[in-house]
């Protein structure tokens, strides 16, 4: 069980070069997320984790990013706390943990390694706007529903 | 240079199994780091780190947990946002490197490492009750020298 | 391109709990990579890694072990050199970057995450008996086809 | 307990800009590594790296060189099997760790931070020519001596 005081929070993963309509539904789930109160993680860098990172940041939620090189000035500038791990494609792994559910928009292989230890690790994955084809994710048709089904599942019990 | 945005971070390092006084020192620096708007990074687990999280969160300040394991529930119960890494050792080298800069409370061989990283990789260290004899490391006598020196050196310009 | 001295090194990933034709393919692949003069390199478990450690060993070839935990015990007994690497998943990207083309055999989740890391990172990627439906992957119908494709491959110019 | 088929792996390290007694000590080291049968680890790159890698080689030892960065063709040319791990100072754990027991060649902070791994986790750790001063490390006073030392330690019973 999460102890109390740990605060929630969700992982969006996806391309650093997306679609504009990938852009949108970033960053609207960015903006839901910090609605409903919890801290989004996401690689730190351009495309869908800047775009989720910047809905997140302007409807006030915090903003966790975990950089693959070790120069924090790489981070977009909606990042409030970084993380720069110099772990190269490690830090896939350590944004799947960080999260305690993922949320996938578009997004190729480095996604992919984060779905895989998204799942692998317990967590629940949803998949927005994605050819990803992966047992165990599960599509969803919007921001909202992804948003809604990411914190639902927490509250079934995700104890990492 | 630092972005605007991000939030300035200093990592507390320093025994699990600490003296009284250790104790005291380090839930001292976490205090004064939360009233200086800081967010506390430390190794999440208990001793050292417990006490300056404890010292934070209870100032209102907000407190990463960077743990070696990946269970979230092995945090100290003062930690906001756990980060369960399972990259045992490796996570030394991401506290070392979430901190702006590094103040060590006592500490032994995990805490020696983290201080070599942390100067490695250009950010100013703080020894406080301490054993560790590194060259670059800067020995002070109080949680408020060491909190207050820790946040000078970061205007002095560290980037990364 | 890699320098003259540097031995070809051919990862086999895959199920820790393959089926009985998963095994035997695993050997296979481990066999053929030995009298190709490659070293193998896997995960370092049970299942696929260690029908592959065996296939090579038994071979004459030089088998390496990327090992999740920090135990060296945890290899298989066929492991010539371990690597206790402590960093868990982590491992995986360990083990795709290790590997200069990659043969899965079987496989789920954390297969998937080193199939993604090594496709991301340039390396080509062969699967046989494979659910895992990842575009830039080649599936291959026999032990044989893989490993001449694997050191096909790198013929044509990986780099890293 | 190790169990008999693995190799007997002592890591070499050190600065990458060390004095010319430096070098030739580490290629002594290299060198009477390779007679007594054991794999040389190193972190790969130059300086005392190179220099033990060129000892060892050249008396028909096998070399792993397990590099910071992600492109293989960084190594030194004495390398004979690469692990780009691309985790930046996270590799200084992974040299630690590969290793059953470490001699130090002089060396900075990347130096000290593997020493303190080794130790922390239970390795016996051998320092030439340092200036380092870590409770645990064993100094000693030429290149025979540490290598007689390190193989005899691994006897006495290191379990990981």
């Amino acid at each position: 069980m999460m102890a109390l005081k740990q605060k929630t929070v969700i992982g969006v993963i996806g391309s650093a070069e997306p679609s504009a309509v990938g852009l949108e539904i970033a960053a609207e789930v960015g903006r839901l997320l910090a609605e409903a109160g919890a801290v989004l993680v996401t690689g730190g860098l351009g495309g869908v984790m800047a775009a989720a990172s910047k809905g997140c940041a302007e409807a006030g939620g915090l903003v966790l990013g975990i950089l693959p090189g070790d120069n924090p000035d790489a981070a977009n500038p909606h990042v409030d706390i970084v993380i720069p791990t110099g772990m190269g494609h490690g830090r896939n792994v350590l944004v799947a943990q960080t999260a305690q559910a993922l949320i996938a928009v578009e997004g190729g292989l480095g996604t992919l390694s984060e779905v895989a230890i998204g799942l692998k690790t317990g967590r629940a994955v949803f998949l927005l706007e994605s050819r990803l084809q992966v047992e165990g994710a599960i599509l969803v048709g919007t921001a909202q529903q992804a948003v809604t089904a990411a914190l639902e599942a927490l509250k079934e019990g995700f104890d990492g």
